[in-house]
């Protein structure tokens, strides 16, 4: 099998190609560094958009929810459009036109199914958690039926994937250059606090990837390869 | 007029509906606080959730993209979804139900407009630099009309608007608590790094609410007011 995306109208990057990859490793490297997507999906014509907790297991993506609620239920079975964006910074010009973001985002499409069976639900609340906290499952108290059947579990194979990053900075316009004014980037990340206990108790060693101070993406895309 | 969104089917949140507020004040705190949505839109019954930067004026966002792109012509004239999320903590449980996260959101309902004209057009492009760093557009080199036409601005008056807001930390499940194990709340937040000019130059007083450390939503919603 191929490791690249083939893309179809759907997810060709028209504007900007060279800002934009097809492979799994630029589209997984994107969506490993995350946590919260923006799930689309439509309901009678209208567009719905859903910020989740999400995770990925090799081609395929995951999020769950409330089985009573109506954004899972509405997905079930047809085409949805999961995206995934980092903010890395904010370019300031001499133009208005010239202002930008750095930015790295992946839209992935696919077709949404429920997770029916509970022993199915269940393996995917486990690689969920030990995707975010290696080996912290194993020591979970443990999840019980009706806790199953209380949520719904959404998979999503990815069937097109684009990639798009934005990490050049502020752009030379040639007209820019004879005007004067301060430019430049201003960095932007998402950064961990000092964790707080419920009860005053020392972080087990498994979260010791979520010190305070380290930036999200990266601790993620390093519990996701632990 | 109210100052509260009336909420529809399209909108009303089913699901912990006591996390859920419709009144300006909630919405526009989201909003403000925030640089990049996530627009739904719909082409030939496929979703489509392409990440952007936005911004408000009272009841009406905007957002703004290359004209010759697919995305901006394709939501003109149709219903679409702006969600604007922001992650605030990691909520790690003793069991695998109890592990969530928090976060402040915000889904907003209306119909996509181009704007049409080069003057509002420029008007849009003096807000949205001058909502993000007050006083800065007076300064900048002038647009000039064919950078004008070489972009599209999109407005969408909130018809609807539902925030929901997740900021209490652990449930306390009755069953976990005859379980052992740390929980607690691990905050997250988006900071802004030191200012990376492209010329050596101290940045100007007018981006002084960017100062390295600062979190970024407090700084939006700073420059909001502003």
């Amino acid at each position: 099998m191929s490791s690249d995306f083939i893309p179809t109208d759907r997810s060709q990057v028209r504007r900007r190609p060279q800002r934009a990859a097809y492979d799994e490793a630029s589209v997984f490297a994107i969506l490993d560094a995350g946590l919260m997507a923006h799930v689309g999906y439509v309901i009678d014509g209208q567009p719905f958009v859903t910020p989740t907790s999400y995770w990925r297991e090799g081609r395929t993506l995951y999020w769950h929810g409330s089985a009573g609620g109506r954004a899972l239920a509405a997905q079930a079975g047809l085409p949805v459009c999961v995206t995934v964006s980092h903010l890395d910074g904010l370019i300031v010009a001499r133009s208005g036109i010239a202002h930008s973001a750095q930015y790295r985002s992946v839209m992935a499409f696919g077709r949404a199914r429920l997770v029916q069976d509970r022993q199915a639900k269940r393996a995917a609340m486990a690689a969920f958690i030990d995707r975010l906290y290696p080996g912290r499952w194993a020591g979970l108290r443990p999840t019980q039926d009706a806790e199953l059947d209380a949520i719904s579990v959404v998979a999503m194979e990815i069937e097109e994937a684009a990639a798009k990053v934005k990490a050049e900075g502020v752009a030379r316009l040639p007209i820019d250059e004879t005007w004067d004014g301060w430019r430049g980037v201003i960095p932007v990340r998402q950064v961990l606090g000092a964790a707080e206990p419920v009860e005053e108790a020392e972080a087990p060693p498994l979260l010791a990837l979520y010190r305070a101070g380290a930036r999200l993406d990266e601790t993620l895309a390093a519990a996701a390869q632990a």
